[in-house]
């Protein structure tokens, strides 16, 4: 089952991230060549500059999904479909940051920050804040259509398209989802443990992890006890990489993660720490959270009283030991998969660095 | 190479619609079905009631494609691409209102607004506002997905699925190149013609009128002659349909319309109307035209200026030569076309209609 050498070369991280690039870049390249209209290679390049940010985590999960399932030959369809998942998380990624009004992205403007820049004359500020997030908008709708054609263009089989296909719609629908489970529970903190869970599935487990495996596995014609497995592997992982994120947001060191440790904290951000922290708070702990999560200007003094409060109710502790569980469920659930030995070595790997990384 | 009684029949407008909504319903009702996501039937219901107030041009014209070039057999497949692309319009329409911070459609409160509307406890206003936006942001994407989907689970045959995918996505890109053109031209007026004509092109012509009748057509096989045919009756008639609702805009009587005749003075649109009289006019006109169009005060008095300008350099009379000459091109283009007399017969009624109309 396993095919030592072939294999090997593909599970190589920088080796998939550089054909799933290549495959973005002709993509991108062909559309400029045909382009009847001169503003498409302006848009294009917004696309391109976007992408090359990217850490191709999916790219990368589904390249693994396929081999782990015994594919090995003919990997250039595998790659521009992993290519489609990393085009559509650019189009998921421009939208969410308009939703969040978010000013950077990768240490870079926000793709609405800057189409506003690029286009200020003759506007006034609110005007050019608008444009901004419009054009953004119709961006990622773009994104999201040039995704598609990846799909379509990627030289699949009729079999594993049709394979394919479902599992694609599935993972768009989810990730929806999870975007509009996520802005619904915004304006009010909760204390509703399992709700931020099931943003989580949704958001993380579903979308970033269980959906590229299944995709890139189905197109080695994989059946439902590996695609079962796959579940069992990504949920608990996808649960724990997000964990993880509550944590760094809050404890992380500043200069690692490239984030602030406020931020989460003054937008209120709702997490399953502080969803935990809220159900054991006492009557005084629960006013003082209420008070100080959400407040805009909070600083590092009032964020101290917040993180003594999280540990003193053993919030802190019980998302570490829920990390713990999850990743051992992850680990354990490769235990009896049938997947190639390699591909198992390397979902150990990936589940290891989601769940124990300080970035 | 007419068949007379069951084209008639399928070309009759009321039932294409109907057939086009029951693929609608259908599609909607195994969504919410499938459902494990309590949100999704609340989301599935607002895209429904969002759909129902639609005309289902391109519907009609994806039909009347098809029948045209000889289509009469198994219409059910062709009736789902055609609320394909009527759930395509249903995300264009969504995203635009968001765009055009537009507070009503089809005469009911945008997507946005219901959004907000019902969320609006536990929020500020302005949180309020946020979350209508943001959701209605994701609902459009939602929307296009399931396009997508629709499209998908047509039941085309693989042949009739490859000749209609490439018609789609240039439909979807031409789409967004059009809103960003448009988009580009705000925040200025402009005296350039072709400018204006350009946009029509992009967001009418070849989105509303000349995809929609190839992505039929294709469906039926048509060959390169009879898409040259659809593209010399679509492109005029589509930009003779958007200067006939310039003229509306602004001289349009609003019981008929159902939309104020000051919206479109007030917001300073670019229109070939607009750009016509702003190069014709002398230096004095010039400036009154400038000062007048985009003030959002404009009352009916001011309004009369602009009329009385228009109507002084000719610009009316342009307009409604120009949708001569174009409705004049597309029914000549449909003189050799290798189209069924029936559909020849109803391109001929639409291309009346959509030039001639008073609403």
């Amino acid at each position: 089952m396993t095919a030592p050498l072939a294999s090997l070369d593909v599970l190589e991280p920088e080796a998939i991230r550089r054909s799933v690039d290549d495959a973005l870049a002709d993509f991108l390249t062909e559309k400029d060549r045909a382009a009847t209209q001169p503003h498409l290679p302006y848009l294009s390049g917004l696309v391109r500059d976007f992408l090359s940010g990217g850490k191709r985590i999916r790219p990368l999960l589904c390249v693994t999904g396929w081999q782990a399932v015994g594919g090995v030959e003919n990997a250039g369809p595998v790659f521009r479909v992993a290519a489609c998942l990393e085009m559509f998380h650019a189009f998921a990624l421009i939208h969410d940051d308009v939703m969040d009004l978010s000013d950077t992205r990768r240490g870079r403007p926000t793709v609405h920050r800057t189409l506003a820049a690029q286009h200020a004359s003759c506007r006034s500020p609110d005007e050019v804040e608008w444009f901004g997030m419009s054009a953004a908008v119709l961006l990622g709708d773009l994104a999201l259509t040039w995704s598609d054609e990846l799909l379509h263009w990627a030289g699949l089989e009729p079999a594993q398209l049709a394979a394919v296909l479902p599992l694609v719609s599935q993972m768009r629908t989810e990730l929806m989802l999870g975007q509009y489970l996520d802005l619904h529970a915004t304006g009010g903190l909760t204390d509703d443990v399992e709700a931020t869970l099931n943003v989580y599935r949704y958001k993380t487990a579903k979308y970033t992890i269980e959906r590229p495996l299944h995709v890139g596995a189905a197109i080695a014609g994989a059946g439902p006890e590996a695609m079962a497995a796959f579940t069992a592997y990504a949920l608990p992982l996808g649960e724990a990489f997000q964990l993880r994120d509550d944590l760094l947001g809050v404890y992380g060191d500043p200069l690692v993660t490239g984030k602030s440790r406020l931020d989460d904290l003054r937008a209120g951000k709702n997490t399953t720490l502080t969803a935990l922290a809220l159900r054991a708070a006492d009557k005084r702990q629960d006013a003082t959270l209420r008070r100080l999560l959400g407040d805009p200007l909070l600083d590092e003094e009032g964020a101290g009283v917040v993180r003594g409060i999280f540990e003193a109710v053993h919030a802190r502790e019980t998302v570490e030991r829920m990390i713990d569980d999850r990743q051992q469920q992850a680990l354990g659930a490769l235990d009896d998969a049938p997947f190639t030995a390699d591909a198992v070595g390397a979902l150990k790997r990936i589940a290891r660095m989601a769940t124990a990384r300080n970035s």
